[in-house]
């Protein structure tokens, strides 16, 4: 094989290994490399493509899957056919692609779709991403951990329907904290509170139901309720949180089984519902027979001195409330550890769909989410996400108020992970999610959190790098102008 | 408080901890006890009542649940109500059991709810469970492969939607082991087997689809498809596995639009489908358009000195079949790891369903799962299981043969967990079950794999010790003859 001079091109829209899958397609198709030829090492051609290995790997991977090259168990990899496998070029029989377009669940978004997948291209600056920065995950404790696991007997049974008894017990005495009394047989371990949604949503409503929520909200970006034939219907929101005066109009209009929200840290605006409007909240959802689903996923990440009201959970008497909380947000999002907390049938009956649905959490993600609390390193690692997250805060809305202040207004927000934008021009929202992405830069538009959020942005300062940040802000900040220019 | 002279009865068929809370509950309301009293530690009551402390924990946990008790951080427990707690006596408002009956998702049988609690209470004997026992569990080499884990860079972020590449990588090459060729880009990591028929009965059929699968099949006894309105039709099997020649009728009759098969070590009966039958499956099913989802759980477990015939995906070489395989069976439960093999259009539809049923399985499991393989731990533990589970299967064929010759007819497994077993008699296979549960064993009437197998029970020599068995298996074989002489 001649000496490789070609290399993919950074700026292009088309990723890295996709641009190098492209090159090896032709250079095979065409007959230039010859089937039987070995390729050089990985290590060889990343070099010789000026790309990381990773990337590499991923346009092996699908020449391979296309049937082009195949590994060699002695290492190395061989160029093996001419042209695509018959069996990955057309639809094999039986016609798989029926069976694509047939499932009950939705497919996510378009937008949705781009964004999961683009997380996990390492070049992209992510300024949406509901994710805490790596730098940010506590690496160290989580080594100390495995270590002390080690040495323990080791989890690798089922476990009980509800979760293993030591992590409920910890949970129970982590919700202490935040005011919420929960003996560990109200509490359903979850894998990350995505999935609680789902197991609310197969077994607790009906086809058909219609939830109230906070428009806009994070639950639109996701279809746990949609794609079990459920109906959102969006309440308008004010700086103290959803508007409470609409809800009972709201529940008799559109006979609404529960009301979702996400009362503290709001996601994607950043608001907090004030006291005041949370005992409004509960004593109309008790008088009108609305039951309240809420997401506690960001609680603890106050940047101020003090903690925001507690939640509504903690004022319930009644047991109106189910609360959903999760680990994703502030230890590990790949732990997949989440819980719910409610009256015992409902737990139970939770917990019996999840056992029909994957038979329970990871046994190893249990086990180390209850070393993590009992280890005590929770309160001090909160301390320091606070303290970092504040800022990152600070840093963007530096950056807003130097780049983008003739652009957009903003919230200014006492916690969570993010920024909710708002433009003065109408440009299309779409474009500028398009032009961003080949500039490398990853953002969440408004209007996967509500539809007619045209103008809006979650901006994000839980991920990117401060560096990233500033260069991907000003990068934004040209962009939008210049779609401006050109749609005016 | 008085010394406890009153201890549980292990012979009542009420379980332990709901005696000893039946005894404290009577002590609280009747005021003996009273509101303020410190209760006896943990230790000491479990003493009192000679119980084991998990057993005594549980009682300790309902009470809490109902408001009787409560813990203090300081330790020890404390009497706080002589009443329950009104949120938790009667259905709170909004009256959640409204809401727990309207659930999309059907409830499991109550037979497999109580299997499914049941098998937490170490004093049962397991003779139905469909999982190793933990003493076949490789713990020391998960603790060596912690240690290990505990050393490199700790996966706490979100994976990608298909899985770690690293484990995909690593499930490939496995794959190849068993004759099946699939690149990573083919593979899509679930959580566990069970997730994988949820993602397919979600993402790939309509509501209302029929599949074709064996009668009687462990499909039956989970609700993966009837929950999301598909219909099972079950095909006749005989000693060489599902009857091929009546697919096409079936399928005409039906319009099926897949045919779910475990070919080898089938569950429940241990049949393995033979090499001819399989060729003609296969031809059948490309010549009507039938694809086939085929279940490897067993696979590899095989007692002579060959293995059974290559899976169905092997022989396959146009795409028609989607394979399913899982690390419960031989490594670990708890792992929560298995894996989807298909065309890659199907996988990646999986996949992003997958992603919006719960972000992707735990990082932690994955990382376990790829180190697990990457140690090359794996050939050498699966050949100790096959001589262990070998040694369990002739224990168990010795013990039908000393106690239930004039009780049953059974069949000889070459591989897997089960003996499927019929009775003589026409006894009440519900009636067997709680007799048995009362005496401490726990079985798996047949009705819960085809509601026609009334006089069939599926046990299992992968759970129980020996001397357990011999104990379950000589108790059973009095009771199915007290039973069948109370009945005539």
């Amino acid at each position: 094989m001649d000496k490789i001079d070609w290399k993919p091109d950074p700026s292009s829209s088309i990723p890295l290994y996709q641009q190098i899958e492209g090159f090896m397609k032709e250079k095979i198709t065409s007959g230039e490399w010859t089937v039987g030829m070995k390729l050089p090492s990985q290590r060889a051609l990343a070099a010789a493509f000026q790309v990381n290995r990773s990337t590499l790997i991923m346009a092996l991977e699908h020449l391979t899957s296309q049937g082009y090259i195949a590994g060699k168990s002695g290492g190395g990899t061989t160029i093996i056919h001419h042209q695509p496998e018959r069996q990955w070029e057309s639809p094999p029989p039986p016609n798989w692609n029926a069976y694509v377009e047939d499932g009950v669940h939705y497919p996510n978004l378009p937008t949705i779709q781009t964004i999961n997948r683009m997380e996990f291209d390492p070049t992209m600056i992510r300024l949406g991403t509901g994710e805490l920065s790596p730098e940010l995950l506590p690496q160290e404790q989580v080594r100390l951990l495995f270590a002390e696991l080690a040495r323990q007997h080791m989890p690798l049974g089922y476990e009980e329907a509800l979760g293993t008894y030591a992590l409920r017990s910890q949970v129970s005495a982590h919700l202490q904290r935040v005011g919420i009394s929960a003996p560990p047989s109200t509490i359903l371990i979850v894998s990350g509170s995505l999935q609680a949604f789902q197991l609310i949503s197969a077994g607790l409503l009906e086809k058909g139901s219609t939830m109230l929520l906070e428009k806009p909200s994070y639950l639109y970006s996701i279809h746990a309720f949609q794609s079990a034939g459920m109906k959102l219907i969006g309440l308008p929101m004010d700086e103290s949180g959803l508007q409470v005066s609409h809800v009972e109009r709201f529940k008799r209009q559109y006979d609404a089984s529960l009301l979702y929200t996400i009362p503290t840290f709001h996601n994607p605006t950043g608001t907090v519902m004030s006291d005041k409007r949370r005992r409004d909240l509960l004593e109309t959802s008790l008088r009108i027979g609305l039951p309240i689903l809420e997401d506690g996923a960001y609680e603890e990440l106050w940047f101020g001195h003090e903690a925001p009201p507690p939640p509504l959970r903690a004022l319930d008497t009644q047991g109106q409330v189910l609360y959903v909380g999760t680990m994703s947000k502030i230890v590990s999002p790949g732990l997949r550890i989440g819980w719910v907390v409610g009256p015992q049938p409902v737990i139970e009956r939770l917990a019996d769909i999840k056992m029909q649905t994957d038979y329970g959490s990871s046994s190893l993600s249990q086990a180390a989410a209850a070393e993590w609390f009992g280890a005590g390193w929770h309160a001090e690692h909160c301390r320091t996400i606070r303290r970092q997250l504040k800022e990152r805060r600070d840093c963007m809305l530096q950056l807003l108020d130097a780049h983008w202040s003739n652009l957009a207004t903003w919230s200014t927000p006492q916690g969570g992970f993010y920024i909710w934008v708002t433009l003065h021009a109408n440009i299309s929202m779409a474009a500028l999610f398009e032009h961003a992405l080949k500039r490398g830069i990853l953002i969440n538009p408004g209007y996967i959190y509500d539809r007619s959020a045209k103008k809006q942005l979650r901006l994000s300062f839980a991920y990117a790098g401060l560096d990233e940040m500033e260069r991907a802000m000003i990068e934004l900040s040209i962009l939008i102008r210049h779609i401006h220019c050109l749609s005016v």
